[in-house]
């Protein structure tokens, strides 16, 4: 196992539509990737799928989320919001110590059966919140990627949006950022503690809302803030 | 009276920031614009400087908050969230029949001695929503113009951002719409039922946190949606 092999992302849920796109934007930047399933074999034929994509440079390979979670030190989670908390409980044992947790989840209120343009209230204050408080202790969490639109991350254009990442942790944070900043037309800024998901994870609601209603796929970008705002 | 004196902007708190910059690009624009103000001095004195500064030709006026009602079925509300309920309640009598009321209000938490870049919990769901319930019967609502910087407004240049406009009623979407597609560099966007204003209005606190944080003036638009999506 090289350094390379010891920073992989595992995408947690990586077979899902937003963590696929993520992980064919991030193994076409040259990074490792693992994706992580509740199924092996889905994992794997995911994976495959991305590197017939890629090219034959490309490294994705696709286990169970649990294996997929203790073979790396940084995880993105994207599962849906009414899976999230009995996969982190399930996940607790695999998460190594230092590990940096991305959270991308939105609590739709799709989850319990109501309209993907509106959410539901978690006690927490966000899914994110929550995800923090079901991870070891000193596992960091940092929330992003909840607003990139998963139909455009699986196509070949580059995007055109924003994401705010909101941590406690300024480590997670820069982490993030600097995930985010490899996709390219994607610009990374800081949003603040990890309080602040509530908001944003509520603009991917918003964002739904429109998309049915104007027929598309809207993302977010910050205008009127110093270019050295953002991280590209 | 003229036709146009009939569709008068009356700006209901139009001497603080936001309502004083949305009055002077509506006045630039050719609007017929009234200042409301607790203090019919005040408004009269803002008034004069918008006139002041854009010239003779400006169709400004300013009266005391109630007679800015009655002389108008336009009406913006620009006031801190702490004092919205009570306002309405005394200008509810002279609210005209028909009136379409356009909020801007955002429920900060600085309302009650808290974080500007908090918002508080709305029993109702939003500052908009309240305003809907707090408006005689058949007064629509729209809510808008929350997340436009009200130092950019005040200035000279064009605006970078989009107004999101909520509503049930599709008028009051359009008239809102027609004013923010108004001032220079604003594409509006028809953001569905006024429910979704609280989505909106949590924009803002977002905003104003990122304002602080990285010394700004931020504003959002929205991408990815097809151009006949916006009005401008």
């Amino acid at each position: 196992m090289n350094a390379r092999m010891s920073r992989a992302i595992a995408i947690i849920g990586g077979t899902g539509p937003a963590g696929t796109g993520l992980a064919l934007r991030w193994a076409r930047a040259g990074e490792t990737i693992i994706i992580g399933s509740r199924d092996a074999a889905r994992a794997q034929k995911t994976a495959e799928t991305i590197r017939s994509r890629i090219g034959a440079d490309a490294q994705v390979s696709g286990m169970e989320n649990p294996a997929a979670c203790a073979a790396s030190d940084l995880l993105v989670l994207t599962v849906p919001f009414e899976g999230q908390a009995a996969l982190l409980k399930q996940l607790k044992p695999a998460i190594r110590p230092g590990s940096v947790v991305i959270d991308a989840t939105v609590p739709l209120a799709a989850s319990v059966g109501g309209r993907a343009s509106r959410t539901l209230g978690v006690w927490q204050g966000s899914a994110a919140q929550q995800t923090a408080e079901l991870v070891p202790k000193g596992i960091s969490v940092a929330a992003a990627f909840q607003n990139v639109s998963a139909d455009v991350l699986s196509g070949d254009e580059d995007l055109d949006c924003d994401v705010i990442v909101c941590s406690d942790d300024p480590n997670a944070t820069q982490v993030a950022m600097e995930l985010a900043a490899k996709i390219a037309g994607v610009r990374a800024i800081d949003g603040g503690k990890l309080e602040n998901a509530r908001i944003v994870e509520q603009i991917a609601a918003l964002l739904i809302g429109l998309n049915m209603r104007h027929k598309g796929h809207g993302g977010i970008r910050i205008t009127g803030l110093p270019d050295n705002a953002f991280m590209r």
